[in-house]
């Protein structure tokens, strides 16, 4: 605890990363109505996220200590816009994560859903979840770091993001299961390099894609529709192709994450091509404020 | 294992439990656009269904052995139903939980989410999570045995029921916090009675609760409101009016569930009054379908 006097406003989130697979782009004017379409799977690895109010001093000069990642001080323009939707710019933020950041994770989102969960506790703000989402998300759209991770991220599970934006905008459906998941990570891919770009052909991969996963909403399909929108979207790199390769070698199925020089495969696709992936599994929920106790619970 | 020979066909979801704090009804001719509009309680406390594909001859003679809780045979309606409409009905449904039955705490919804979603698996019907979602607040709304604990059981957390109706009708928010729950039941109260009567009243008094908890989402006024909401709906007993004076007497307070001789409070309240209450946490997921080798996982 850096920051003991403060403790007793320290409040605390858990957000699941999150892969998508597949997506099509979606620009919009306003925010809240601009994102994506797509699936993905919401990870039991996550990111942590601590609010200590007052902890930072607000002073522009001090921005570049507002927001610390595994103990380094990093800029996440999302969550400094967060921070300035709640009026809490004298915040200060701490996040740990086990995830790779930059390699399709959804760390900046996670980061920025979290403290929008941590802030509104700390600072009794009094919003409601959905309120917390469309901040979150609009950050991360106007940040360019992102554009449907927010709103897969409040859900959990394998969620289907049906339209684009947050919870006014954008309904969501999900694949009823819980496989086990496996990935490995070979790099960063810059999110906002591929956004910027022209993303027509992405796009209608990605719708193309979400159509034919919502003909049959299954962990198998929603792995081979991703690695057939990679390949369309031309994004596949030769690390991740030839791990995908490998992996059906193996007799299994693998894809790409969007965007990171990552690939997840479920169950133990990765193990048996002879990779030693990380293991995790289906987050069945979404981002959670953290109990005060932090203690055990009986039930 | 009751039935072991067909236990490669098996398939378990749990469904947290729901004690729903007040709400209004909203009758529709469609079942899917039928529901409740309202605010509540997902509870770690929940119900294990197991589904056993071909456990049940499926003659109608052998109706009331299709459905087990807690060992014993039971009709539930709704399970049936959901049966039916996932053409399933050779299977056996076993649910177990530790919850008082008919007090509120929405079993009946839970068993049929949780059929839904673990036939849906052992018959790989490809169903997306909204298809089970409707299919089983059709099934609930038909039977005449609840009107918004599916859609609230599917979402986990502390849901508000911003509309009426299943996935594609049914917008739904959440308040953000983690409180402990206690519970004491006292014994049950019909739902069928209450809903089919005169409710003009009743919704009258949900309406200005959801929009009194709109204004401020937070545990402290949905435990409050949903306290005016059971004096002006003239749903309290004498046993359950006791109670919340003697946990506000002790600096707490505490509410009805909805529909049942159940009190509830966050924290230690019931304890702080001297009760000895059933102590758990809000469930952060919705309905989950469980991993099939049922063991730990490492993350």
């Amino acid at each position: 605890m850096v920051n003991s006097e403060s403790n007793q406003y320290d409040e605390a989130a858990f957000v699941p990363g999150h892969v998508t697979g597949f997506f099509s782009a979606h620009p919009d004017e306003n925010p809240a109505a601009a994102g994506s379409r797509g699936a993905g799977i919401t990870l039991s690895h996550g990111v942590d996220v601590r609010v200590e109010r007052g902890g930072h001093g607000g002073t522009p000069d001090d921005a570049s200590r507002q927001v610390r990642l595994n103990g380094e001080a990093i800029e996440i323009d999302a969550a400094a816009r967060v921070l300035e939707a709640l009026d809490a710019t004298d915040a200060r933020v701490v996040a740990e994560t086990p995830l790779p950041v930059g390699a399709g994770f959804g760390v900046s989102g996670a980061i920025a859903l979290g403290t929008a969960y941590a802030v509104n506790a700390a600072y009794d703000r009094g919003r409601s979840e959905n309120d917390l989402v469309r901040i979150a998300h609009c950050a991360e759209v106007e940040a360019g770091s992102g554009l449907g991770d927010v709103v897969a991220q409040a859900r959990g599970g394998l969620p289907i993001r049906l339209d684009p934006g947050a919870p006014d905008h954008g309904q969501l459906d999900g694949i009823p299961a819980s496989p086990r998941v496996e990935y490995v990570s070979f790099g960063r891919v810059s999110t906002e390099e591929i956004l910027s770009g022209d993303t027509t052909a992405l796009t209608a991969a990605g719708e193309r894609a979400l159509s034919d996963l919502r003909e049959a909403p299954t962990p198998e399909r929603l792995v081979s529709l991703s690695r057939r929108f990679a390949r369309e979207a031309d994004l596949l790199t030769d690390h991740v192709a030839d791990a995908i390769a490998a992996v059906r070698a193996a007799g299994g199925d693998a894809a790409m994450a969007m965007l990171g020089e990552t690939v997840f495969a479920f169950d133990g696709g990765l193990s048996a091509a002879g990779y030693d992936p990380e293991v995790c599994s289906v987050h069945p929920a979404g981002a959670t404020l953290l109990a005060e106790d932090g203690g055990d619970d009986d039930c």
